[in-house]
C-alpha cells in the first residue's frame, strides 16, 4: 500500500452560523467567525489516496488525473467563492472546516474509486494553526 | 541603522470592484476577485521599523510596543472582518492589496514615530504567491 | 470520526543530561545537547483531538476551548522557561522531546475528555528537521 | 510507543520512462516528467521510526545514529546525482516517487532494526504539492 | 511607489561546468554541482515589479498579466527541462543561479515595461538555504 | 551587482538583562525574555553578500566558501550554546537580536572581503514572527 498526497489551494469567504439561532447565540458559539459580513481564508486542501503501486508505470494513481478530479469537483466550485452562498456541496451545512472536509470527501470519493485507487484522507488547513482531517 | 520586522496575521473577506462600473467591467479588470458574494484570504502583515539601537537596552524599539500598535491600529479592525464594508481605514478605496498596504502605512506611521523609530516597510502577503510592499 | 489539530508555539531552554552520570557519560549519549550552560529551541506543539462532529454546531470540539486548555495547561508553564528547572510536569524527567510529548499528553488528556473529545496525538517539532509524535 | 521523525534533503535529476516503450507512449503516461534531457527536484525525505522510550536516556533511538544511517544509506548515494543512472538502489525501477519511497524503505529498514527501533514510515515530498508515504 | 511580487515555481535539471575545463578543474570549482549526469532542483522564482498605483483600479500592474508574462517567457521554457541543453536564454552561459537570474531579468524586462511598470528584482531560491537576487 | 544569500541555523539559550539593573527593572523592560533561568530559540541566520559576477565561473562568491566562513566564525561558536555565557563575540553586550546581528556582521565582514565580495546584510529570524536586519 502506497499513499499519494496532492495539495491544492483555494481562497474563499464564509461565516459560521445557524439561521435558526439568534445573533447572540451564534456569537456565543462561533465567536468572531459568525460575523454577518463574512470573513475568509486561504485554505490548503491535502487529498491522500492509497493503493497498490502499478507494476506497469510505478504509480499509485496518475497525478494529473488526481489533480483534474480535485480541480473539477472541488476547486472550480469553491475558489474565490462564498462557501455559504455559492458552493453546492455545502448547501444546508454549517460552514465549519469539519463539514467542509466531509463534504469534499463525498465529492471526491466516487471519482477516486473510478480510477482504481481509494480515498484515504481529506485534510484542510484553514490557517497555519488550525486543521481538520477526515478519513471517511 | 537596524531594521526590526514583526509579522501579524489576519483573515478577512473582500472583493475588488468599483461601484461606478458595471459587473462586466469589474469582471474584465478584476476577474474572479470581483465576485459579488465575496471571497477571502489569510493575510500575513510584515511591519518593518528602523532606527538606531538604544545603548541602554539594545533595542531598536520595544517589540511588545510594536505588537500592541499593530494589534490596536490594524488587526483589531480587520481580522475576521469584511475589508470593503467594515474597515474604517479602507473606506472609499478599492480593496486591492496595494491600497491596503498604503492604508496600513498611514494607520501605523504616526504611532511608530511616537516611539522614536521610523516606519520602513509595510509588506502584505495575500497568498503564498502574491505580495505587496510599500515604503512610504 | 473527525480529527482537529491546533498548533501552539513555545520557546524554551533545556539540556539533556542525567545527574547520576558524569559529564563525559552525558556528553557521550547526549552530545552537544548536554551543554551545562543550556541551549534552547522554538518548539511547535501540534495537538490533535478526535470525535464525532456535533450536529448542533458542526464542531468536533470548540477551537477556542482547545486553545485555552493548551495555553493554560502547557504554554503558560513552559514558554520562555527552562524546561529542566521550571516546568512542573517535567520534574524528574530527562528533558528529551520524547519525555516532553508524553508529559504534555498527560497534562492535556483529562481536560480534552472533559470536553467530550478524545486526545489523539501530541506532536512536537523541536527543529525543522526533528519531531516526535505520541498517541498515548 | 513513540514516533521520531527526521527530515533530510537531497537534490537530484530524474526522468520517468520505460525503455521498452516508445517516446510517444512514455509521453502519454508520464507527460513532461518523461523529458529525455532530464529534470530535477529538491526532495524532502522524512523518515519515521517507532519504539518504546528508553528509561535510561529518554530516547526512542539516538537521533545522531538515525541521521548517520540516512546519510550513509541514502543521501550520500542520491544527493546531486541522477536517480535513473547513478543510484544503485533504483536500478531497474521506474524513477517514480512511489518506487523511490519503497527502495529507500528497503535500504533503511535493516539498519533501523539493528538499533532496536522499527521503521514506521518513509515520506518523500517531491514538490510542495506532491508527496508519497510508504509504511512497509 | 509600490512593489508587487509574484512567485512562480519550476523544476529543472542542470550542472555547473565549463566545456573548456577538464573534469578535475570543473570538480574543483563547482564540486558536486558539476556532476556530468546532472542533478536538479525545485526553483522558486520571485519577480518584483514596481510603479505608481493606478487610481483607476488600485493596481501597480495587473497580476494576471504579470503571471502570463512570467509563464510565457520563463516557466514554459524551463519547467521540467534541462537548463544547460534546452533553455534558449541560457545558451552559452554557465548554469549558475547568478546567470539564471540575469538571464530571466533580460527575458522579462521589456515585457514588464510594455505594461507600464518597472522590473525591480528577480530572486531565485535554488534550495531552502541558497538564493540569488538581481536588481538590473 | 548580484546578491547571494545563505541561510544557516543555530539553536541557543539566552536571556535579556542588564546586571546593573534590578530584577524588577529587567522585567519591566525585557518582560518574559529576562527570565533568570534562560529560555532559547531556533535562530535562522541569513547572510547576504554582493559583488560582480565572475565571468570565469558565473559566481558572486563560491557558496562553499561562504558556508565555511559562516560555520567557522559564527555557527560553531553559538550553536547549542548559551549566548550570554559562552559566545565570545557577544561578551559584554545585552543579548538582543539587534546586538547579535551587529556582532555577527563584525565577525563575518573581514572574511567576506578577503574573498573579494562585500557583506550586504545580516538577517536573523528569532521566531517566525520576529526578525532583525543589519546592513552595516
Amino acid at each position: 500500500m502506497i499513499y499519494l498526497t496532492r495539495r491544492e489551494r483555494f481562497s474563499a469567504a464564509h461565516r459560521m452560523f445557524r439561521q435558526d439561532w439568534s445573533d447572540d447565540e451564534n456569537k456565543k458559539v462561533f465567536g468572531k467567525c459568525s460575523n454577518p459580513n463574512w470573513h475568509g481564508h486561504n485554505y490548503n486542501l491535502h487529498v491522500t489516496v492509497k493503493g497498490e503501486m502499478s507494476k506497469e508505470n510505478g504509480f499509485v494513481m496518475n497525478l494529473d488525473t488526481l489533480k483534474s478530479i480535485i480541480q473539477e469537483k472541488v476547486i472550480r466550485k469553491i475558489d474565490h467563492k462564498n462557501i455559504n452562498l455559492e458552493v453546492d456541496f455545502m448547501k444546508g451545512l454549517i460552514a465549519t472546516t469539519e463539514n467542509l472536509a466531509v463534504a469534499i470527501w463525498n465529492e471526491l470519493e466516487p471519482h477516486i474509486e473510478n480510477e482504481g485507487a481509494q480515498l484515504h484522507c481529506v485534510k484542510i488547513e484553514e490557517t497555519e494553526n488550525n486543521s481538520i482531517e477526515y478519513y471517511g
